[in-house]
């Protein structure tokens, strides 16, 4: 029997939780509401449901530990999660032992972005590979880094916080207190509000706009135009990444990967430009898409109690 | 008798080497001209000269082997030092194992930049962090990353090289085929076109121009302002590096830091505009000067031998 471990991932309104043995078949998995409404405890009990209900279906194997990926700030030695805007219930208290204790295994918290990396690198498109950085772009931007197979993790395991890298200097405002963040140029949600200066419709999504550039004929061209712009601030961000890092491996995952044929070439065009490591370094530096979809965080978080040894 | 190593480190015209013992002691040290004129033979005699004397003081200790630190891209399987065009004697041979035969030792080459990031971790002002960035500000920029306690390479070394990040999006241009890298708005020779373009004089160095500073008349103003605009480019690269690496300690290395009073207090306020985890993470984030001046690469090539292992 192949020993398993369970990874779970923290969002603001969903939670899962998914039982993934040592070779990286997912054996199971589940997806439920985090019942928010209900308060902390309903939250923290809906964890340990999830969890006790996957190790009842295999209690014949031997579980090795669980790796709970969240969003925000993780202060390791605390098993705290801290500043994660969107789980408020879950924040500052000793989550970590808690879980621990009422499951009676070993548990790891780690950042989600740094999960969804070490994902990839053991089950999806860095396979093999042992230097990667993630970059995840969704209705924001995050992402991840892997050096010598392990996570750069930072002091609060923020590092691999692409979203907020400044690639417009003069760019559009965002929450973080800066200007020009990548995230505010080049997420699905800066798609869409390209969409509307572009007068393409007020609340279409990445996915909308990526149809439209689909079409052969009159709002394409815009919408296309939209990708490059896109391309070109993702391009920014990259090159910076591959002058600082000169690693083998880039993988751009998230919901705005349908519509790779339209910002990839632009954005590789842009990284050119600004990276001479990139250009000079040829096919030894390879961008490409990441494989495991919004899996990556689950199958990093099983892996962690497997990485940490 | 405590163990040591030696250090090397390769410069366009001087080479350098450095008998340095496991507890951080600088025992011996060598400087003298890399010979290029008499050809490449002349080049690598000198190496091992350099290499052969320092044994010479110390024959009654054991050496651990010998660490070599060059510019450039440095292929670690082959052992081979490329693409640094600053050394054209000693690219696209088997160095390490030409020296290595030689010297009947064990021979690590580095890329400089990385050495010196490993150097101030050992000895200088990185001591007891794991994770920190050295950023080196000379006449180019270049610098590190040691994550874990140990350097990120990246395929060929060139990881930490940021003196090709871009903080001007139509800036400078630069020899690399980008414009607006760092190392056109912040190193000392930058430091030195500011100065012509600001009418100061047509060759004065970052040195002349922060004597201008510190002075109370006229041309202080002007001098200033230079370090202001050096600061700025600087805070804009530093945000980039927080967001991405979210590391307790960034160190400022390199010829300018005798300035420190007049850019760094510009290169905070734009790291802090533009980083929220400068921010958040408060006092856990230091961003200091680094200790070992030039010596750091001599470090950080000697303690490479203890490092791998």
């Amino acid at each position: 029997m192949i020993e398993y471990s369970i990874g779970v991932e923290l969002g603001a309104n969903t939670l899962r939780a998914a039982a993934i043995d040592k070779s990286g078949t997912m054996l199971h998995k589940i997806a439920c509401a985090a019942r928010v409404e209900e308060g902390r405890d309903a939250v923290i009990d809906g964890i340990v449901e999830a969890i006790t209900s996957l190790r009842g279906y295999y209690s014949t194997r031997e579980m090795r530990g669980i790796g709970v990926a969240s969003p925000g700030f993780i202060r390791m030695r605390e098993g705290v999660i801290a500043g994660a805007n969107r789980l408020p219930h879950l924040e500052n208290i000793p989550l970590r032992d808690m879980l621990s204790d009422r499951l009676g295994a070993k548990v790891i918290l780690e950042n989600d972005g740094n999960a969804a990396a070490l994902g990839e690198r053991w089950a999806g498109a860095g396979r093999g590979t042992d230097d990667l950085v993630l970059l995840t772009i969704g209705a924001g931007i995050g992402g991840g880094i892997i050096a010598g197979g392990k996570i750069v993790r930072g002091s609060v395991g923020m590092a691999g916080e692409f979203g907020h890298i400044s690639v417009v200097p003069n760019g559009n405002p965002c929450g973080c207190g800066n200007q020009g963040c990548l995230e505010k140029h080049a997420s699905a949600t800066a798609v869409g509000a390209m969409a509307r200066m572009m007068h393409l419709g007020d609340n279409l999504t990445a996915k909308d706009i990526f149809e439209l550039a689909n079409q052969t004929t009159d709002p394409a061209e815009k919408a296309r135009a939209i990708w490059r712009v896109m391309g070109e601030a993702l391009g920014m961000a990259l090159a910076q990444l591959v002058n600082t890092f000169n690693f083998p491996l880039y993988l751009i995952g998230g919901g705005v990967l349908p519509a790779w044929k339209y910002f990839a070439p632009h954005m590789m065009k842009v990284a050119k430009q600004r990276s001479f490591a990139l250009r000079a370094t040829g096919h030894e530096t390879r961008v490409t898409q990441a494989s495991l979809g919004d899996l990556a965080g689950l199958y990093g978080a099983a892996y962690l109690t497997w990485a940490e040894k």
